[in-house]
């Protein structure tokens, strides 16, 4: 026993060894959360000539360099989850210290996200209650031509066989997002768990669908993606939700099919689809959400919800819009707004704290979850 | 809507800007991969000294930088999938560009991996098949006495309420992944969807474990973890998986109660322990598989298998280890078999080409599975 921990000690030591070029290895701990929320996040780079750490909502800050080639930086910040990446002479890096990542759609790795832990009333913190499972499933859709993936949430003692279905709540991610990032990065199964062990909410199924109605939409970047290609990406995501995602998640799942048992949500461009899908489907869902959406219509408010008119007043429950002060979206929201009050539409709106950010996307969702189903 | 697309342009490019201090990014493409297996690595870091590329399994290669601070190194591979990491002046980071991880547990972050396409004969190649589902678990475990989390893979068309249960493979992975290893760098359910589709497989559960007995025996590095804690993990670990894995997967999922249609099996780590949870339990498992194992114990057989003996070969109906010419671990495992040998307890054993190396896996596990519950 001994002789193999040996022998795997040594492995190591040559291989790192070879790694470094003899040098003896810089252990960098980073993010370091200690007490009080004070974070140093560490880099080693001994010949960069700049380090930024680029944390979303923020401008970026110069790190600095010690002696032996590690670039740092300490801030102290309030008990959230903050994604971040560092740029190393316009290198964009994920620290790779760090496990936690919020991974991003075909384009690149991702961010890492470090977590200043807090107090057990803020709904991402995992608590010691029953936990729901997440299932991963994988299918061709045909009316997108191309393999898709969603994850499904069944809550704690989830019963196949439960004699009253269970509610499904379909949310949706934001542009260069992947099918998980409602999970890795927003932590909706432990919101739910929370909520649902508080009693606040109903036990519900979650449905996060991957958002590419064209799956090459950022295949070149940002600068390949034509307004055009935004549209049809958001047109053939919603027929596929309706035509395909719906039937599979009735079909595997113990779910109902009267639109009171459906909610649809979603964040930016995921803000988007919900509600091109539910204002324009209120047969199916009787719940809206809009997190910061990316609102799919200009001034033309017809061409994107032809058939919406203050109708709609009778048949939805709930039609909920959160967007942050400091959101680059904020200006067509406002516009958004003034469009649904012309034609009569009754919703919720609310101008909250924070810019376009996952705090305050799972705030939204700690919200607006127990609206849901009641 | 143009007027969207103009206002995420904006912004993105508002981004990039600070990120670069006002030069125009540089674009880099990697990994490249090209007809004919021609793989391109690049990094960009303009003023490192030296940036190696690490791919498992060889030894480091030095990349060469152009005019405009990107790093590249060339090279042709056969059709896999590859694990590898860049060093840059001793910073060992994945693949910003990529998005495919094989993520590391608590430690790092992890390695990128490269997929060099093959043809659809090669197992790992996700086909035009019927694909199953992988379920994420969270739990306590109050024999490890922290949170673990599990994943379990259902083949296409699952019925939980079929009359036959289903059979489950128990597949374990190596110290330092976690518990996602074997999908995420495996392909497990890739290769279980494919073999079974082409009827070489019987449809199977697969439980992919967290393999932490000690759950911070990685919180140290490598030079934490001590012989005593490296056998007080495997002992914990297989103790979790007998009181509290079985039973939540029995209680889940649609399984036999035999032993016959169970199996275990797991690499490196992971194979150790297989063969701690298979050969001291054949009341619980027929079949067991060892991918490179680390041998849990010396020269001391019966310290580690205390009542093993020829009967067990009436009780097993496999018991198949495999390493690779250039694994490490070859020489303790021609010492197991050796010790196997003068116990008289019947195995397969094979020495095939390759290094400890996920490329050797997915092979094994691809020549295993269909050994099982025939």
């Amino acid at each position: 026993m001994r002789k193999l921990i040996t022998v795997i000690f040594l492995f190591t030591a040559l291989v790192v060894n070879a790694q470094t070029g003899g040098r003896p290895p810089v252990i960098v701990k980073s993010p370091e959360v200690e007490q009080g929320g004070k974070v140093t996040f560490r880099f080693l780079a001994p010949n960069a000539q700049q380090v930024m750490l680029q944390r979303d909502g923020t401008t970026p800050k110069a790190m600095s360099k010690d002696s032996s080639g590690v670039w740092a930086f300490t801030e102290t910040l309030e008990a959230d989850i903050y994604p971040y990446t560092f740029n190393v002479d316009g290198n964009n890096l994920p620290d790779p210290n760090n496990p936690a990542l919020k991974p991003i759609y075909k384009m690149a790795l991702g961010q890492s996200m470090v977590h200043v832990p807090g107090p057990a009333s803020l709904s991402w913190e995992q608590g010691n209650v029953p936990h729901g499972a997440i299932s991963h499933h994988f299918y061709k859709s045909a009316v997108i031509g191309s393999d898709q993936d969603l994850y499904v949430y069944t809550p704690p003692n989830y019963d196949a066989n439960r004699k009253k279905p269970y509610p499904v709540l379909y949310l949706f991610h934001g542009l260069t997002d992947e099918a998980s990032a409602w999970t890795a990065a927003g932590k909706a199964h432990v919101i739910l768990d929370n909520l649902i062990a508080q009693g606040k909410a109903e036990p519900m199924i979650m449905v996060n669908t991957l958002g590419y109605g064209v799956p090459d939409l950022l295949a070149k970047g940002f600068t390949g993606m034509t307004a055009e290609r935004f549209k049809k990406n958001n047109e053939l995501f919603v027929s596929s939700l309706i035509k395909e995602v719906l039937p599979m998640v009735g079909k595997n799942y113990n779910t109902g099919t009267s639109q009171k048992t459906r909610a649809v949500a979603g964040l930016s461009m995921g803000g988007g689809q919900a509600l091109l899908a539910g204002l324009n489907n209120p047969n199916l869902f009787n719940y809206v959400g809009a997190f910061s959406p990316a609102v799919p219509v200009g001034a033309d408010f017809k061409a994107g919800f032809p058939q919406l008119n203050k109708d709609i007043n009778n048949q939805l429950a709930l039609l909920w819009i959160g967007i942050g002060k400091d959101d680059f979206l904020l200006s067509q929201n406002k516009q958004f707004k003034q469009l649904l009050e012309t034609n009569n539409i009754q919703f919720d709106y609310k101008e909250t704290e924070g810019a376009h950010t996952w705090m305050v996307w799972r705030r939204y969702l700690t919200e607006f979850v127990p609206l849901l189903f009641k």
